[in-house]
C-alpha cells in the first residue's frame, strides 16, 4: 500500500478513500489505488473499524513509546469486512465472506513462529504500528491465514471487536485463569472488559472490575463482574482482600489473578499487591514510564508470577467460539458509532469522551 | 466406626440408625453409638446421600474390581450434612454449619500428598470402599479440612452432588479443556453430566453429548450439550467430524477433548478416536474388562494424549465457587428422591431405573 | 526434484549422482539434474547420511503402514551437509557453512504450524516419506530455516544424527522428564539411545534400558543407562519394581516414565505397566498391529498419561546445544560407515546386523 | 524445645548442648535436655551444619526483614545428622540412618498443602526463622517425612547442602529451565552456585555467571559456568546479549532464564534485562529495599515472566538423586571447616570473609 499523490488516470484501477494521519490531530483524507491480493492473500471491502486507544493515542501524540510516527499512516486495527477478492491459492475463503482480520502477521520462519509464539515474531507486520499501515479506509490486503470467516451469529461491530477480545483471552492465558478462581481486573475500559469476559469464560466466577469511572464499572458488571470498586472512595485492596479472605490469615488472602489495563502506577502496583501467595500479576497494559518504583520484594516473596503481554497468538479462533456461543458478548461494548466520513470527529470524540464512551466504532462501508 | 451388637445403656451415649449393606441387594438397618470427633474432627448430622452408581454396583455385585465387600459395609459417598459437634482445635467450622464432605481424605505425609496429588496416596481413607464405611447414616465423623462450608446459594442436594461435580471437574482439567475448545462426552449419565457442565466452565463452546437414551441426552442438553448423539442411530465419529471439521483435511477432525464416562469397550474405542491431532482422551470410566483390544496406534499417531481419571484432587473449592456463581446448576441433576428409610429402595430403584433416571437422592434427615 | 531419463545436454547443468528406490531391494543409482535453489532456500552438498531403521523398512517391505512406495523414491533423512548455493533472501546462512537438515517442513499456515505444533500440520514435507524424496544423492534444496548451522565442536556424523536426537528429545518433552527422575526405555536400539541421552539431559538419574541384544544394552550404558535389562533372561516388571521401590507400597513403585522405542507388542504392554501412579508412558514405536489388546484399565487407574510421538517440533536448536556442550555423545553411536558407492551394500547391511549395529553411516561426500 | 536455665537434676535425662543467639554477635552455649520424639518423628544426633547467609544475618543484624529475633534463636537449617530415636509409628527409618533433614514443615491441612504448594502454607515450621529454633545443637527432633534417608554415596557435608541445593532446585523449576537453554546467574554464592548446578542437571548448556569476586566465578565455572563475568570489569548485558545473539536482530538476543541471587539491586535490574523475550526471570534474593525502581515496562513488553521464589517445596528427593548420580557435586562448594566449639568463630568468619569463602561447614559432631 503506497501513497498517490494524483489517482491514477487509468479507467481500470478501481480507487478507494483512506484516512490517513499526517501529524498530530491531523486526519487527510487521501485516494489511494485499490491493492490486488497476492498469493495466499485475500482483498477485503472494510466495513467496521473499531477506535483503539492506541488509535487515539497516535492521533494525540504522534508516537506510542518506540514507535514514533514519521510518515504519513494509516490508523485502525479492529477490523472486520466482507471478502471481495482472492490471491492465487486461496482455498479456505470465498468472495463475499465475512471476514475478521487478525491485524498482525509473522514472518512465519524465524525461531518464534515455529515454536507458537509468534506475536514476539522481530520480523511482525502490524496494522496501525509505523511504518505498516493500519486498515481505516475502503480496501485492505491480508493473508489469508489472518482472516478469519465469521458465522452468520457474529455481528460485524463483534467482527471487528474480536481483537480486543483476543487480547483478553491472551491475558487469560497468561494469568491461567482456572474454574472458580478469582480475578482481579484493575482497569474496566474496552481492554478491561474484554479481560473480564475472557476471565468469566475460563471460568472464574469471583471478578472484580476497579476503575475511577463508575460507567465503566456498569459496563464491567454487565459484562461479568461480579463486584466492582471505584478506586476514587474505596480502599481497593481492603476491599479485595475482604472479598477473598478464607480461614487463613489475612496475609494470604488476594485474588488467584490480577490483571492491569489501565496504564496507570498505581494500577500497576495494586496488580502486584492484589494476588494470593502464589498467584499471578499481568501486565496488559503498562505503566508511562519505563522505570517505575515498585514494590517488588512483597510479590517476589508471595511467589506471585508476574508477566506482560505483547499482543497475542493463536486466540482468533478461540474468540469466534466463544462470541459464537454466546459465552462472551461484544455487542454490549458498543457505545457509540459513526460513519466513515466523520473519522476525525470519531477520534476527537473518542479522546474527548473518554470517561462517558466504551467502544466506539467505525461504518466504513 | 464400630459394629454394635447391642444398644449400650449408658443414657449419654447416642444412638443413631445406619444403612448396612451384609450381602448382595441385601441393607439391614442397625443401630450405632453416635461417634465423637476426635482432634481437628468435626461431627455431620447427614442431610442428604446422593446414590452413586459405585453404591449400586457394590449393592448388585459386591465388589468393584479389586475392591471385595467382605465384612458389612456403610455404603454412601456424596454426602451433604450439618456440623453437630466440632473436635479439638477446630477453628474453621462452627456447629450448625452446612457442609459437603470431600469422602476421602489421605495420609498427608507421603510424596503423592506433599505434591498434590491426594488422590493417588496409597493410604487413602475413602468413603464406602472396602473396608472403608461410607456415610449412609444419620451421623459422620470427618476431618475438618475435608469438610466445605456451603453458602446458603448452595442447596442441600447440589451441596452432596459437588462429589460427582468434582469427578467432572478433575476430568476437565486431567483433558485441560480452555475457552473455545470442543469436547465430546461419551456416556451422558450423573458423570457424563457433571463432565459436561465442568467442561463447560472451562470454556468449552462445542459439547456433544453421546449416549443410548434419549432422557439423558436431553438432561444433557439441559446442563451444557451443545450437541447431542444418540449412539443408536447414528454414525457418531461421523457426525463428530462433521462438526469439528475446518478447511483441513478430514485426518485432522475431531474435537479437543473426548472423555469417557459409560465404561464400555465402545465408547472406550471412540474417545480414543474422536480427538483431533494433538488432542486429548480422557478416561473417567473403564472399559469392565482389564484387557481391551483398542487401536492405540492411530491414537499415538496423532499424539493423542490418554489420561486417566482417578477420583480428584482439590476440587471442592472449585466445585462450589462454580455452583455458587450459577455457572454450574446441579440440582438439575435430581430426578428422583428417598427418605432415609426407604433406602433400599432407593437402591432398588436406581438399579432398575438407570435408563430413566438421572440422580437420585436420599433424605437423611 | 524430477526424475530425468537423459542427462540434460546443456554444458551449464550440474549433474549430480542419486540412489533412488525402484522397488523391494532395488536401489538404482541414478543421475539428476543439481537443483538450483529458490527463494529462501539453500542447497546443500550432501556429506553424510545415517540409515534408519524407516529407511530400511521402505526397502525390504515397500511401505510403512499408510505410506506406499509406488514411484521411485529417494531415501535418507538424517542429513548433514555444505552448503553450496544460496536462494534469494536467505541471511541467516553462507556458502561453505556445516548444516544439518531438519527432514520435514510445514505449511506454516496452518493452526498446528501457528500453535507451534508443526509436527502435526497436514500440509508436511517430510523427506523419504512418499511422495516426498530425501536427501540420498549429492545435492538437496531445502528452507534456510531447516537447515541448522552446525559449530566446529559437532562432527558431520554428529550433524546427521540430530535427527535422531530430536525424536528423542521430543519424547523426553512429550514424558516431561525432569531433574532426579526415574525412566525405562524399551528398546535400545537408535531411537532408544537417543531417548536415554534426551532424558539424561533433562536430568533423569536412574535410566533404565531394556533390550533382547546385550550389544545394544552395552551401547546403552555407554551413553547414559544406569541400569540394563535383557528381557531374555529377567523380569523386567519386577526388576523396575525393585529398583524404584520406595517406602510406599509396591502397588506404587514403578519409573516416572517409561518410553517404547522398539515398536513391538510386548513392550508396549511393558511401557503401560512401567510408570508409577501419576507417571507418563510415551510411545516413540509402535506395535506393528493398528489394533492391540492393552491392559488399559490399569494405567488409567493409576492416572498414567500415555502420549504418543510423531516426529518432532522445535528440536534441532536444543540438539544441537547438547551435543556441543558434550551433555550428549552421537558420535558414539555410530558402529558401522559405507561409502556413497556402496549404498545398496549398506541396506543390505542394516537389515541383516540389526543385532549387532547401531548405527550405520553413509559417507556421501 | 524450650530453655532451661539449670540442667535438670534426673540421672535419666539427657543433656546436650546447643549454640543460642542472645543478640547481635552474641552466640550462647547452653544446655538443653534432649528431646524426645513424638508419633511420627525422629530424633537425630547431629553431624553437619552448614552456615548460611541467612544465619549470618541474624547473627549480624538481628532481623531478616519483618522476622526479627526477639528471644534467644538457635540458628542453624542445613542439617545433616544420624537417626538416635524413632517416635511411635516410624517405620520408614530405623536408628542409625543418616539423614537430611528438610528443614520446614507444613500444617499439612490448608489449601496450599493440599494443592503441592507448601512453601507458602501460612502454618510453616521453618528452622531458625523466628520464633522457631533450627539445629545447631547436638539434637534436633523433625518429623519423618522430612527426614530423608542419605545413600552412602552421599557425604555428610553433601547432606547438609542438600538444603541451599533444594532451593537451587526450586528456581530452576520456577525458571522451567529445559534441555539446550541458556541461563544467566548473577551471584556466584552458594546460591547462586547450587542454581547452576541445578541449571545444568535441568539441560542448560549455555551457563553465565555473573559476580564481582573472582575467587566466587572460579567456583562458578568448576561446578558448571559455561561462562563467567566479573561485572566490575565488563559490560554484563553487553557479553551475555553476545554470547546468545542469533540470526535474529539484536532485540531478540538474551538468556532463557535469569536467576538473581545475589540480593542487589543491581543484580534484580540485571535480571529483568537479561533474559530474551518470552524468557523468565527468576528471584532467588531480593533486593535489600522493599521498595525498588525498575524498568518492568521492558520486561513486560518482552513478554518475561518474572517469579519470586520462597523457599522450596518437594525438592529433597530430586536432590538426592542428583548428588547421588553424580550430576551435581555439593563437596565442591566447601571451602572452610569448623568444629563445633568454634561455633562463633565460624559465624565470625563467614561475616569477614565473603569474598574468600563459599560455604562454611560446622562439624557438630
Amino acid at each position: 500500500m503506497t501513497f498517490i499523490d494524483h489517482p491514477p488516470t487509468s479507467p481500470e484501477t478501481q480507487l478507494s478513500r483512506t484516512s490517513v494521519l499526517h501529524g498530530i490531530r491531523n486526519l487527510k483524507w487521501e485516494t489511494r489505488e485499490v491493492p490486488a491480493p497476492g498469493p495466499r492473500e485475500v482483498r477485503v471491502r472494510v466495513r467496521r473499524i473499531g477506535v483503539c486507544g492506541s488509535d487515539v493515542h497516535y492521533y494525540t501524540h504522534g508516537r506510542i513509546g518506540p514507535f514514533v510516527v514519521e510518515a504519513p499512516l494509516v490508523l485502525g486495527h479492529e477490523v472486520m469486512g466482507v471478502v471481495d477478492a482472492l490471491g492465487e491459492g486461496v482455498t479456505s475463503l470465498a468472495v463475499g465472506d465475512r471476514v475478521a482480520l487478525e491485524p498482525g502477521y509473522p514472518c512465519r520462519r524465524c525461531v518464534y513462529c515455529k515454536g507458537g509464539e509468534y506475536n514476539l515474531c522481530p520480523h511482525m507486520t502490524f496494522m496501525a504500528t509505523p511504518p505498516v499501515n493500519g486498515a481505516l479506509g475502503e480496501y485492505v490486503v491480508w493473508p489469508d491465514d489472518f482472516a478469519f470467516k465469521l458465522p452468520a451469529s457474529i455481528s460485524d461491530d463483534a467482527g471487528a471487536l474480536l481483537e480486543p477480545l483476543a487480547v483478553g483471552i491472551w491475558a487469560a492465558r497468561k494469568g491461567n485463569v482456572g474454574p472458580g478462581e478469582s480475578v482481579a481486573v484493575f482497569g474496566a475500559g474496552p481492554i478491561g472488559c474484554t479481560t473480564i469476559q475472557a476471565a468469566k469464560a475460563a471460568g472464574a466466577t469471583t471478578i472484580v472490575a476497579v476503575d475511577l469511572e463508575d460507567f465503566r464499572l456498569e459496563v464491567a458488571r454487565r459484562v461479568g463482574a461480579t463486584h466492582t470498586i471505584n478506586a476514587r472512595n474505596q480502599d481497593v485492596l481492603a476491599v479485595i482482600h475482604e472479598l477473598t479472605r478464607s480461614d487463613l490469615p489475612l496475609t494470604h488472602a488476594g485474588v488467584d489473578v490480577a490483571f492491569e489495563t489501565a496504564g496507570s502506577l498505581p494500577t500497576t502496583r495494586m496488580t502486584l499487591a492484589a494476588p494470593r501467595p502464589g498467584g499471578r500479576a499481568v501486565l496488559v497494559g503498562l505503566p508511562p514510564d519505563p522505570e517505575v518504583s515498585l514494590d517488588i520484594v512483597s510479590a517476589a516473596s508471595r511467589e506471585v508470577t508476574l508477566r506482560g503481554v505483547f499482543r497475542y497468538a493463536n486466540c482468533y479462533p478461540a474468540a469466534i467460539g466463544l462470541v459464537a456461543s454466546g459465552a462472551v458478548d461484544l455487542d454490549a461494548l458498543v457505545t457509540h458509532r459513526f460513519p466513515f466520513d466523520q473519522t476525525p470527529e470519531a477520534f476527537e470524540f473518542v479522546d474527548r469522551e473518554k470517561r462517558s464512551s466504551m467502544k466506539v466504532m467505525i461504518d466504513v462501508g
